[in-house]
């Protein structure tokens, strides 16, 4: 059952504490530490080429995210890459404005083409961009506005042999085996910066801890922003919550408030 | 009358969820992209000069701030004024500590004298820096601690074709044909870092929705700050308020609270 | 009496409104500026070599955080350090990560080498990397867990020059002359990402006022925090509480709440 897959995936994060690799945008660096830190991991934000190989050797994950991307950073990011390949530890790729500008787009793709074990995080826009015309609907599938993600999303499953998460309203966990479908969440979380990101960051702890589909985090992420938006009077109070909620999120609101299809 | 045109504004605001090219410093990126987020603008927090044109073609303003000025950005930030040029878009001025470094006072003249379409935001001291020796004032004019920065501003107008927002514990807003005061925020307002960031960034959203005086946002800021301030305990609980009430600010708070002259 | 010391200390702080310049780590740039805001100094973040000799010959300390290093800024860091023994300025070194890289080990000691008044702010771990070999305890001091972190402080304290604080659950303030203890703070606070980057902020504006031992700071900061600890319901609200807390910290709540040895 899904459901004690994703609880059990939540003790292994709090058990294990993993360390994560963050190379991240400059808006969501303190947010996404502090989200780490409150679900249960040990965040590590480092940009460095010259301590790369020897942070991914004691690390569980790589988070790639391109949200504020410099072109200085670019060769930093390959190498992460290849160093979380060499040590066999997974990659998430949050593709942050792919389609926006042809610089991350190209860089999206590079980086997804690199990556051993891959796992992709982004908005339905995003993950679109990223598979570009390969994966253009006929048409006749469109009968939701996800459908057009899903179809692209599947394309990145075959192509770079990733796990993908599309991320909005309704967020889709889609691999080779599975499709999911989670409706948690709240409306207010499109007005708070960096929610994907956060969402990236998590998928990066719960890998290292064992979860390389990307359900657990979009699960605990829904359901603590759910229960934050509950508690909130605007999206500036909705961000502690949110860090308050990962911290204090217990197996019965998981289980309890856990929409999964 | 400047109630109705500051309430329209914020509709437009609102309505329209202007993207916003901000280049800006790291200390507030964050807090400025939730500010726009939560007035209902969209906003896009980029800096790789590859990527500037593709963003600019599509953004309604660009917000340049110095705050955490590097050298290596420069040639960015005067190709991304290029850009807004080429496309008839605002160019928002935050001459973050200008006359503290000759780096920055001589930047933000660079960019000032750049931009065909600039609206300046700063506090007196860096206004007064900004016009520099061509706007002293001879003495008789300083009747209050504000006269020698308004001298500065009109100095701003005529040099650089600008308006002018000085913000303080009075805002000043200074254009070619007018002159008007706002009395609104709170004197905890200068325990928070990046207040005058936030307004900056605001008032890029509102000059790519039509108000290219900076008055719109000063006016919504100064309100949303005197309603947070009388929720808040100290600077910490200020900024989570501040970012709820430019969410939640309604037409009749603005229409009780606004003090213009 | 220590605690004299310590109000002494803050009312300097408030009082004076220290400028403190910071060249640290984009993960904890806006929480460490608020910090001082807070405390009742001036901020300036600033990392541009053409600006250091200008910002350091008007400011009153200057912080040296490594937690996102990157071999661009090495030679910043240490011009600015140049600049501030040029200016007969404290110099506080946050050795974030060290240990954890070579790069991070062998910046750290440049640093600690280079300054001539110097106050090192690390945890446990951090002031062991940074003493290495040199300090390796013989097994019979190790009567608890913090006893090798002392033992490589004043090891550091002979070698540099310096006076160490670690923190951690416990406190040690290590100096030529003494060694003090404090046990203020809460089990929330290694949950919230930047806290012993705070607390090196805070050293500088203590620094710049007069205290460079290091006490009044970790002493503010502990009890800030067991205030702050109080008030929350987890890391999210803590943070916001600690800054309400460092604004509003009066002489008898330290009075009270100290715990000093």
């Amino acid at each position: 059952m899904k459901l004690d897959v994703i609880i059990n995936a939540l003790g292994q994060v709090r058990e294990q504490k993993p360390l994560v690799v963050n190379i991240t945008n400059y808006v969501v660096m303190n947010n996404t530490a502090n989200a780490l830190l409150a679900v249960g991991a040990s965040p590590i934000m480092a940009h460095s080429k010259e301590e790369m190989a020897e942070m991914m050797s004691f690390s569980g994950a790589l988070v790639i995210n391109i949200g504020t991307l410099d072109s200085v950073w670019i060769p930093r990011m390959l190498f992460a890459v290849e160093r979380a390949n060499a040590n066999k530890k997974p990659v998430i790729l949050d593709p942050v404005g792919c389609g926006a500008s042809t610089l991350r787009t190209e860089t999206s793709r590079d980086i997804a083409r690199l990556a051993d074990s891959l796992i992709i995080r982004g908005n339905a826009s995003e993950i679109m961009a990223l598979a570009g015309e390969n994966a253009q609907t006929k048409g006749v599938d469109a009968q939701d506005s996800s459908s057009d993600a899903i179809v692209a999303a599947r394309f990145l499953v075959s192509e770079y042999g990733a796990n993908v998460v599309i991320s909005g309203e309704t967020d889709h966990i889609v691999t080779a085996d599975d499709q999911i479908t989670l409706s948690n969440g709240d409306a207010i979380m499109p007005y708070v910066t960096g929610m994907g990101c956060t969402l990236s960051a998590l998928t990066g702890a719960f890998a290292a801890a064992g979860d390389h589909t990307g359900l657990a985090a979009a699960a605990v992420m829904g359901v603590a922003g759910e229960i934050a938006a509950e508690k909130s009077q605007g999206p500036g109070s909705f961000q502690l919550q949110l860090t308050d909620g990962l911290y204090n999120l217990t197996d019965d609101e998981l289980a309890k408030r856990l929409k999964i299809a």
